[in-house]
C-alpha cells in the first residue's frame, strides 16, 4: 500500500509540480457574474468546479489545496461548499490538500483529526500547526498508518509571510532555530513511518516551506531529503520559480498557487475589459485560469531543467 | 463603550471566575440516553442547553468556552449545533469564548477572523494561535475596536499541555523564551488600545495561561498585570485551584473546566448506576453538572481568599 503523500510525489513526477489552491472568495468574480448564480456561494462552487476539470483533463497539476478559512468565513453554506468542493477534486482524480493549520493538545487534536479524516470534511492531506508541541502531531499521524488510510500531514516548517521570524526563525539558546526544532520532530515521526512504506520514496509526513529565500531553499532540501514540501509564496506572494525549484529537488514538492491562477483573469486586458462591461462569463474566467495553470507549470518545469534537476 | 473583556471581567468579579467548557462529546452521554434524541447531535445541543440554562439561573460561571474542534468532528451538522450553541450562550445572557485556536497568515487570517467575529459563528471572543508571526494577529485584533464590536482576543501564551515545552518554553539566544516574544507582543498590542478604552481595566487582548506550576503562575500574573487570562488546565487536567487563583490577581481572568462539568455525572456513584441501568435522564446529568459548577467556583473563590486576594 502507498500512502497519499507517496501518490503526490508520483502525481506531481507525472503532471508537473503545481498545487492550484482553491482559496476562492466571491470577491475573485466580477459582480455581474455573481448575480447570475444564486449566490456567491453557488458561484463559487461553480467556479471551483470549472477550474478542477479543466487542469485534471489537462493535467497541469498534481492536486488542489482547499484553504478552508474561506469557506468558514461563508458560514454553514460555506462549509457545505467547501465540503462539496473536496468531492469535487476526488471525482476529478485528484489529490486534495486540505489547509487548515489546526493544531491542538489530546482530545482536541483528536477531535480536528477525526474532522478532517473522517466524514463530511474527509481530506487526503491536511495542514497542521505544530506550536502547541509534538505531543499534538500524534492524533494526525495516526490517521497516516497503512490500517488507517495512509493520510498525509503537512506540519508548518517555514512559512512565507514576513511574520515567521517572530517565531519560526528565532534562534535557540540551545543551538538552531524555533524551526529546526520542529524540522527534528518532523524527520523522528518520517523515521518510524520507514517500516511500515518501505517501498516510498517520501514520508507520509510532510512540511510546509515557503519559497522566499533562496539559500535558506538550499539548506531545507538538503536537511530534508526525504520529506516532501507543500511549498506556498509561488506566484501572487512573489517567490520565484527558480526558488521554488530548488525546494524540488530530492523528495520533492507541490508548488502552490492560489490566486495567480484564481484571479488570472484580471490581469488579461480584454477579460478586465468584458468584467467592465458585464459580459465576462465563467468559461472565460476558467480559461484564463487553465492557461494560467500551464503557464505556472511551464515556469515551475523549466526554472527545475535550469537547475538540472 | 466597553470591550467584551472587559465585560467579562466584570462577570467574573461579579459570578466568580468559572468558565464552563463546551467541549461536548457524544460519549460523554449514556448510549440509552443519546437513544432519546433523534441524533447524538440533538443529545448534545440539549445537553448543552440545560447547562448553560443552569449555570446562567444560579451564576455559577461568567462565561462559556465552546471548542469548536469537538463540533467540527462532526461535519455539518456538528457545526448548526455549534452555531445553535453559541445562541443559547447569548440568549443566557452569558459571554461566548469560541475556542477555535486559528492561525495564518494575511487574507487567510482576515477570513477566520470574519468568520468567527461576524456571520454564523458570530462569538465574543477566539483564541488564537499566533506561531506563524505577530502580523497574523493583526485581522483579529481589528475587531476589538470600538467601531468594529469591541471583540476580544486570547492568544496563546502558555498552554497547559505537556508538549509546551517542545516550543513556547523553548529558551532564546537574544533572552527569554518564545513565549515571553508571544507576550511581549501582546502587551504591544494592549498598549495600542489604551487610547481607546481609558476606562477599561484590562486590555481587549487576552492571553491563554495554563495553570499547571506555580512559580509560573506567580512569574506570568505579575509581568502581564493588565491582561486577562484564560486558564485551562484545572479540575480534569489536574491543576490545583490554588495555581488557578495565583492567576486570577490584578487584571484577573477566567478559568475553565469542561470535563470536570460535562462528565460530572460519572463520579456520582448513584448516577453512574441509574446509567448502568439506562435510567438515567439529561436532568439527572445537568443536575450533576450544575452543582460540579456550584462546586469549582466555591473551590476556585475559597483559593482566591486563603491567598488573600
Amino acid at each position: 500500500m502507498k500512502h497519499v503523500m507517496e501518490q503526490l510525489r508520483e502525481a506531481a513526477a507525472l503532471n508537473g509540480p503545481l498545487c492550484v489552491g482553491l482559496d476562492t472568495d466571491p470577491s475573485y468574480l466580477p459582480a455581474p457574474l455573481l448575480k447570475v448564480f444564486d449566490s456567491p456561494i453557488e458561484a463559487i462552487l461553480a467556479y471551483n468546479r470549472e477550474i478542477i476539470k479543466r487542469i485534471a483533463s489537462e493535467k497541469t497539476a498534481c492536486c488542489c489545496k482547499i484553504q478552508i478559512a474561506y469557506y468558514e468565513a461563508m458560514g454553514i453554506a460555506g462549509l457545505k461548499a467547501y465540503m462539496r468542493t473536496i468531492k469535487d477534486v476526488h471525482d476529478a482524480g485528484l489529490i486534495a490538500i486540505s489547509d487548515i493549520k489546526r493544531g491542538d493538545i489530546a482530545d482536541t487534536a483528536k477531535a480536528y483529526a477525526r474532522a478532517h479524516f473522517t466524514g463530511d470534511f474527509e481530506s487526503d492531506i491536511v495542514t497542521v500547526n505544530p506550536y502547541m508541541g509534538f505531543d499534538t502531531l500524534a492524533p494526525f499521524t495516526e490517521y497516516c498508518a497503512p490500517a488507517k488510510g495512509g493520510k498525509g500531514i503537512f506540519v508548518l516548517l517555514r512559512t512565507s509571510n514576513p511574520g515567521m521570524v517572530d517565531i519560526e526563525q528565532q534562534e535557540l539558546k540551545s543551538g538552531g532555530r524555533v524551526l529546526d526544532k520542529t524540522g527534528a520532530a518532523i524527520k523522528k515521526i518520517a523515521a518510524e513511518f520507514k517500516s511500515s512504506y518501505p517501498d516510498s520514496l517520501c514520508s507520509p509526513v510532510g512540511a510546509v516551506v515557503g519559497c522566499t529565500e533562496e539559500s535558506d531553499a538550499r539548506a531545507l532540501r538538503d536537511a530534508y531529503s526525504d520529506i516532501f514540501f507543500l511549498i506556498p509564496g509561488y506566484g501572487a506572494q512573489g517567490g520565484a520559480a527558480r526558488i521554488a525549484a530548488t525546494l524540488l529537488d530530492k523528495a520533492g514538492g507541490t508548488v502552490n498557487s492560489s490566486r495567480g491562477i484564481l484571479c488570472a483573469w484580471k490581469k488579461t486586458p480584454r477579460l478586465a475589459e468584458q468584467a467592465e462591461a458585464g459580459t465576462l462569463c465563467l468559461k472565460d474566467i476558467a480559461d484564463a485560469a487553465g492557461e494560467a495553470a500551464v503557464a505556472a507549470k511551464a515556469d515551475l518545469l523549466g526554472a527545475k531543467k535550469e537547475l538540472g534537476l
